[in-house]
């Protein structure tokens, strides 16, 4: 197992490419308010984003270091990182929820007609009340908001050696947790059950938890990828599948894999290996210098000739703090691939009417082409009877 | 275990009660973007809000059922709900995701001039990128958009019985989970390890899956309640905190277990005593007609006397759909308790710099008073050596 956190070193990089990228964009400093972009600066590493009570707020001023403007509640945790800056306000505080904590902040911090970059475009939102957001503008009087024209995006799409070796380990626990599936799936034993199973696997196999698992079972193809499992149990002639979205120290993997419950029909069997020939495709296509685009299109072109997807999902993302990041592989994505992106190959295709086949793998993109994070399947899995 | 799901009665009660106080309030729909709030009115029940790439909406209009306006990839689940206008788009868009047709269902069914209530307030967010919502606002010409009033913060404080029954369930799921920690905790092991174990105990009772645990392990009590695990072994003389919020069919407990790794010095029992008689008066001021700060006051008295608090929390909060909901057992909170709400009691003292202790349990409140959801603690458990 690779060391838990970062190197401050590490940390002192992200701000200094950040504080580039703002220089070049015209911006004197970042509005930080979600978990990853909190913790992308400052390691900060915590479940309890899980309560949506307290916002929490982290500066980058042009020069210097971040400054944090949280509750009280995390003082004690952020004191353990990098960040000398902690500014603490008593939340829940019905009055003034750390505003004019943080208005003071920002004019401490950025000067009068300075511009403050708050992500706003695609796959980002605002974590703070919007009657505060409103506040706020009026606060700090002559300052700017607006968009960070991009650049929190374009820095976290590529990943350092040390983030992409922790997105390998917790691939490689679910490399070994998919592994066992067969000591937990067969006829008779209901999808719920599987679910929970198979969490437990991927808690036995090192995960720190386990934020997403989603997949279906139903014969000869799954309705969708995203609903929550039944009771029912599964049947010879299922196609199981289970995707999984594990953490270990903060990083993602997500990847699937689908078993057939018993032995698999010829058809199945013909569909799961265009699957993997799109997979295989994508992979070739997915070296620096190619765009999201040209990777959709090299799987789309195996699976259908070209008719560019369907309407249900993309053929795969941007992988690492978060289950899903950017890019994405669609047609539309103009993302030139760079060394050091991590990205998920999530081909699928609509057997029938709500009958779907999705085979999803983790590459990360190197100098000579694409490298496989996790153990990609050649050939359906079939569970005995 | 209850069945999963609710009748679509409750959905139709929810969304009459939701539409008599937008009539109060002079809102002619309700513009909704969170997991918790799309589910509240449609049933929609999906871990896939894990990615943060795609937008979701609902509209609730003044008359007649929700809209939903989502991404393509929720339809087959959506429609196994209740709502039947569901309008899709193919997401991601970079151009318009989702902007163009949630501004034409508005048009559709608010009238120009119409509010339209956005919940602002304390523990909101708009889960959508905040370039789209400034078009949006440009693209409905002539409605308003205002805070929902707290239409949303009072309908979902109350529970229904059939919500009651989910929470019930998941806290006795915790209870037997906590009753067999000393499986997992003694001492040398790891606390990265029992973390991990005891989310595999949470799925092995029956969790669906176990969005947040937290805890800590120190010499005579822990620094926060906040941090992830480490790797250091329990040691004799620790306090070991397990807190959890498990989830079945989509709702939470949230309460802690405090464990002495071998035998407990007398300081740290007289110390976790006063938190059980807090929390015993916290129970008995938790009555329909207190004041959220009254249950709050019952339980500061024991602890300080009546000092207030710390900065670091609260003596408590809802609990539902979400870990942490409103109201918040603080001075400054007034709600009026009524039945139907569900609470947690979590009174906590420093008993050092770095030392501390806090005890949580999970009620709800009916006619004639509180109810224990929890299994209540009476005494510090010790773990054996």
């Amino acid at each position: 197992m690779t060391p838990r956190g970062f190197p401050v070193e590490e940390f002192r990089t992200r701000t200094a490419r950040a504080q580039d990228a703002m220089a070049k964009a015209g911006l004197d400093a970042l509005l930080l308010t979600t978990e990853p972009e909190l913790r992308y600066f400052t390691g900060f590493l915590t479940r309890f984003w899980e309560s949506p009570t307290r916002p929490w707020f982290l500066i980058l001023p042009r020069t210097g270091d971040p400054v944090a403007v949280i509750p009280a509640i995390g003082a004690a945790l952020m004191r353990t990182t990098w960040i000398a800056d902690i500014r603490t306000w008593r939340s829940p505080d019905y009055e003034d929820d750390g505003v004019s904590l943080l208005a003071g902040a920002l004019c401490d911090l950025v000067a009068e007609r300075g511009a403050i970059g708050v992500p706003s475009g695609a796959e980002t939102h605002l974590r703070m009340p919007l009657a505060d957001w409103e506040v706020l503008k009026r606060r700090t009087g002559g300052r700017v908001f607006r968009d960070d024209a991009g650049v929190m995006r374009r820095l976290r799409m590529v990943k350092s050696g040390a983030e992409i070796e922790k997105i390998r380990e917790s691939c490689a626990i679910a490399n070994r947790a998919f592994a066992r599936v067969p000591e937990i799936a067969r006829q008779g034993v209901s999808l719920a059950q599987v679910f929970r199973d198979f969490q437990r696997l991927c808690l036995e196999e090192g995960a720190d938890w386990v934020p997403y698992v989603a997949g279906g079972a139903a014969p000869g193809g799954y309705p969708d990828v995203i609903s929550p499992a039944t009771e029912r149990p599964l049947a010879p002639g299922d196609v199981l599948m289970l995707d999984t979205g594990l953490v270990r120290d903060g990083y993602f993997c997500d990847f699937d894999r689908n078993y057939s419950v018993g032995p698999a029909a010829p058809e199945l069997i013909r569909a799961h290996d265009r699957l993997i020939a799109a997979t295989l495709a994508g992979f070739d296509r997915a070296r620096p210098g190619a765009t999201a685009a040209e990777v959709f299109a090299a799987m789309d072109h195996v699976l259908t000739g070209g008719s560019g997807g369907s309407d249900a999902g993309r053929f795969g993302h941007g992988l690492g703090m978060q289950l899903t990041e950017p890019p994405s592989l669609i047609p539309a994505d103009p993302t030139v691939l760079e060394p050091g992106m991590v990205l998920t190959l999530e081909p699928g295709v609509e057997l029938g009417p709500d009958r779907w086949l999705v085979n999803e793998e983790d590459i990360v993109i190197g100098e000579g082409g694409a490298e496989w994070l996790s153990d990609p399947v050649r050939r359906l899995a079939e569970l005995p009877l």
